[in-house]
């Protein structure tokens, strides 16, 4: 039987890029010096876990129906942006002054791993786009084989609902050096290539 | 008031070295793919900040009345390892063959902090010197300034009590903290530890 320190080391590799050596240091560091903030966060970790679902609009995670964007009354429901997770939602959000809504797809299709249009709410988006109110549909899936696959899809889709799918642009990331981008980026940024203005 | 989600993510921030942006990572992280050891981890954090508390004899974390070392009947009573923290002990521990007990001290002498002799137990470490069991007193305090004046202090109250201070080898980096120390540079330290000149 292990003792509790050894429970709590172990159990906290459950959170993600956290090995052995981290797992030790944070328990130390919580008993030494955080114990009240320690207890918050278990308190705060076990409620968030019981309470957060889905939205039911567009299956962002909220602890109520509606999430904080779907809710609110001062968003333009005329665009949509798709994104793959609520991280992509949520950097979008703090880069961008995007004032349209979301749908979280919470994947991207991968028929082999069984994720396919079901699984990741199509049907419900599809009705949703049927309605009449949204006229752009912005895909912001991630631009890896899988997310482009997912694209393709989701612009057919739209485009059946008479609705404009739009994509975010690709290309070599500003501030970044041709030298450390992907050549799959660089190639594709290569052929984007627009004539500059004078 | 804030979301849930929003508060998951500032109480993730409680642990070392995790800001605004590894704390989201977790949060969804969990969220997603981990809700069982999530669960969980709420479970034995709040037990563990609960019920560990400090060894009756060495002051190490230990949910018991006695620490695991403290309570093996096949460790050595007469060699004494004086750390600075729970974290030096386990390194200790893993690293080495060291068979004897332990002192933790849960922190060193700095008078600017506030931090005496009392506060480090040293009261309790040096009736249990007099007691006559303990040979030898291993200082495996940080080679840092502060840790190096609490060796000095150690090693006088070893003397005074009859008991031979020692000191582990040249080896571990100055400045270095022992908890980061490889293995093989502390084990061969730990072994080459000296008697300490007065
Ligand atoms: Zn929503
Ligand atoms: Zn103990």
């Amino acid at each position: 039987m292990s003792s509790l320190l050894e429970q709590l080391i172990e159990s906290l590799r459950v959170l993600p890029g956290v090995g052995q050596k981290t797992a030790q240091r944070m328990a130390y560091h919580l008993l030494e010096r955080e114990r009240e903030g320690g207890k918050h966060l278990a308190g705060v970790l076990a409620e968030a876990l019981d309470r957060i679902g889905h939205c039911r609009q567009c299956r962002d995670f909220t602890e109520g129906e509606l999430c904080a964007v779907c809710a609110s009354a001062s968003r333009d429901r005329q665009q949509l942006c798709v994104v793959e997770s609520p991280a992509d939602r949520l950097a979008i959000e703090q880069a961008t002054g995007y004032r349209g809504v979301y749908f979280v797809l919470q994947g991207r299709l991968s028929p082999l791993d069984g994720i396919g249009p079901r699984e990741l709410g199509l049907d419900q988006l599809s009705a949703r786009l049927g309605e009449g109110e949204i006229t752009e549909m912005i895909i912001a899936t991630n631009p890896t084989v899988e997310g482009e696959a997912t694209a393709h899809y989701l612009a057919q889709l739209a485009r059946q609902r008479g609705v404009k799918p739009s994509r975010l642009a690709h290309g070599v990331p500003l501030g970044g050096e041709l030298e450390y981008v992907d050549r799959g980026t660089l190639s594709h940024a290569f052929g984007s290539r627009s004539e500059m203005a004078e």
